[in-house]
């Protein structure tokens, strides 16, 4: 996507070889016109893949994924973060260990909103080592429930997400695929 | 807003005297369209209110937030909840007490994205004892800046967070004003 790789280029910051701040106009402060064209080119996706519903894990997927379920009119499910898996029964939970944040949570949904045999597109802002997307497509699997699809807003090529999720065979679109950081921001 | 009334009775569910459980439609299944439309009902109010940029906290405020940002065409910016405060510099920070979780957390946002004589219109899914909002509303207060509105989808009115943002001159503007759960739900 032209445009997000040209925001990129403008308005992020990398700090050193692996980390890319695009606060100011990706997940802090949100440019809610860009988040809609990106959403309607994962609709332009789903229309592909054929999802029942967008799935996401808060907090920062939850915009581009809203965008993504206005654009294709399906509904969006929320996965939440918890530090630890919820007391009450019936929820699906997924460990996953946050590399950036150096932290361990627990990704974890009501039963009822992924059911058996429905499909699943993925959306999320970023995707690095592809924690949160295996954690998600775990619990999607593990509910009989299957990954239709992954869409990322910002790939950082460089680091493991990627290679891990085509191993597993599932269909990824990614918008801008950032080959490196430094010295200067290039795209795949 | 009546759509959002008639859905609470129809999906929401009360445990107890006090919770509201609408995951269904709401903040983990998200009923995109409904949500678009509760983006419309806020715009209408930042018509009056004439803010600079929505605001809200993550992760449930973030879809209404975003509906908000677009139907008013005003950028979005989220306040993160963390654990503690940001090593880093540059954080406005204010902690707030969670009395649903009974728990602590910081919530934070780089200084750049809420600048002195800004118009700030908070948006969140739920008020109840409206720490939140009240966090919020003292960051944007701390940074110079103004609240000018506060928008809710869900009041519980029974609870204090309301009181408070009256209290303290707020222009306010719910949609679904709870008066009780229990032995039914009723609004006001």
């Amino acid at each position: 996507m032209r445009e997000l790789e040209e925001r990129i280029l403008r308005d992020g910051r990398a700090i050193g070889e692996r980390m890319l701040r695009v606060d100011s106009f990706l997940n802090m402060r949100v440019d809610a016109e860009l988040m809609l064209r990106i959403g309607g080119e994962f609709a332009d996706f789903a229309r592909e893949v054929r999802p029942d519903f967008v799935a996401t894990a808060e907090a920062s997927g939850i915009a581009p994924a809203f965008a993504t379920a206005l654009a294709a009119r399906l509904p969006l499910v929320v996965f939440k973060k918890l530090p630890k898996p919820p007391e009450a029964g019936g929820y699906a939970c997924a460990r996953v260990r946050s590399y950036t944040k150096g932290t361990e949570y627990c990704l974890a949904v009501r039963d009822e909103y992924v059911r058996e045999g429905e499909r699943a597109l993925f959306v999320d802002d970023f995707l690095a080592e592809g924690e949160a997307a295996l954690g998600a497509a775990s619990i999607i699997e593990g509910r009989g429930a299957i990954v239709a699809g992954v869409a990322i807003a910002i790939e950082k090529s460089f680091q493991s997400g990627r290679g891990k999720l085509d191993a597993r065979g599932y269909a990824v679109r990614s918008l801008a695929r950032v080959a490196r950081l430094s010295p200067t921001v290039e795209f795949l």
